[in-house]
């Protein structure tokens, strides 16, 4: 059974009091597996398609690997079922071994106040996450033509409605990739893989732009992958601007026609 | 450090070329830690507010219990550093065992073909699911009113914007509780375990609206606590339309005005 990206079904349509029968286009949602070797390590629910790039980078962005050196291969396997679509392994280097600690969230780690957000930005800090790149600077011209640009390239969006988007851009506007997925995660592991795999990573030229909320967890691995500058469509939480404040990162919320509003490093907006 | 649901703080706006200061509410994010007994057993990053209810909601929809009476009680816990406020712990009755398979998502049981969406319904399916509730009806008008209805006690959403809001209805349109969370799951868990602690489960006579996508995890929630019909403003998967077939779930997508999409169970809408 190949995953598939979009599918149509038979659907009805109940519209000012009449009911009538019509095709509607549904966006994939399978289970992706994730082995380091043989060791299972997640079990996601994504959108098929950039399966490898998504593998690798949630690797990268929790912290299970810390550059793509440590990656020997990558590849779909197939299960004791013969199914090879929806099970990736990634093989490490000769050398490397993972760390099982690191394949949890480690809210407790080097903290002074048990389970709270402080303990989840100081989880962040101990995995020797770069300053963003203090040099960097942005048009707010420019940020403001990116929503519609991520618009152009959403093509399973426009067909299906609902998804989630992530999409990076050069400081000067340039759009590098995109990716959608039913997961706001793995549309952002998805980006993040892809500049693993094109020797981008850090990132720390670049403006990532996320169609939904910007949450704490999109912020750390946005940071871990060195990026300085992320604008969402809607608002962030206040443990994701703390966490944004922390490492000096730009975020930007509610970035809707040409107004935004800046959460965290407005000095990197060049204000003519 | 008592948590909070909502927190001021300083931003900056930028608008048509020009920046000024503002203040800006922010929804409040912390890690919650739900324990059975002394064993952890998830970490989730929720909006701070009916963690009790969201403690035991989880526990029912992910099966790790079956039914109220399987909890002698439910309470916040200190932790080693004395945070009392993002720990919950819930003590089973006597006799109640925890099965820490149970706690992980079993996509490979009962299946004939491997890590794939057809797996992940069989998993659903083996957890002795009731059919949903056959004989009950829903007029298409009293629920265009829902939306309405959810906005008007949307109170977090209002001042920060970009929550995800559930709320559970009698057939009849009476809303019975609405919750509101970063994490769309927890919002569901937050309604389930309120109906689970008013003994309103299974919820076999009850509309579950949800201002997010109805993904595949959502359906698989509902289903667990006998909700006939499902809502949601935007698009559903199609691995979550087969699962809402499947259990012969009402599953409405695109509920917007007087119109919206029926994708599973339409015999329900009673149509004049």
């Amino acid at each position: 059974m190949i995953p598939r990206i979009v599918s149509v079904t038979g659907v009805k349509e109940w519209s000012e009091g009449e009911l009538r029968p019509m095709d509607d286009y549904l966006v994939g949602e399978e289970p992706l597996e994730i082995r380091v070797g043989d060791t299972p390590i997640s079990v996601t629910m994504r959108t098929p398609g950039y399966d490898l790039d998504l593998a690798t980078g949630f690797l990268f962005t929790e912290g299970l690997i810390t550059n793509r050196n440590q990656i020997a291969s990558v590849r779909y396997e197939a299960d004791e079922r013969q199914n090879g679509a929806n099970r990736v392994r990634v093989d490490l280097a000769p050398g490397i071994v993972l760390d099982p600690e690191a394949s949890r969230r480690n809210f407790y780690t080097a903290s002074s106040c048990g389970v709270c957000g402080k303990a989840s930005i100081d989880a962040v800090r101990v995995r020797n996450i770069e300053a963003t790149n203090a040099q960097c600077s942005l048009d707010p011209e420019v940020l403001c033509r990116m929503p519609d640009q991520l618009r152009e390239v959403q093509q399973i969006f426009s067909r299906t409605g609902g998804l989630h988007a992530a999409g990076l851009f050069t400081l000067t506007g340039d759009l590098l990739v995109v990716r959608e997925d039913v997961g706001r995660h793995n549309a952002v592991d998805k980006v993040i893989g892809w500049a693993l795999a094109s020797d981008l990573v850090p990132l720390r030229d670049s403006v990532l732009m996320v169609s939904g909320r910007g949450g704490f967890e999109i912020i750390q691995k946005a940071l871990v992958a060195g990026i300085p500058i992320l604008a969402s469509v809607s608002a962030p939480s206040d443990l994701a601007v703390n966490l944004a404040r922390e490492f000096g990162m730009t975020l930007v919320g509610f970035l809707r026609g040409r107004r935004f509003v800046i959460y965290s490093g407005s000095e990197r907006f060049t204000i003519s």
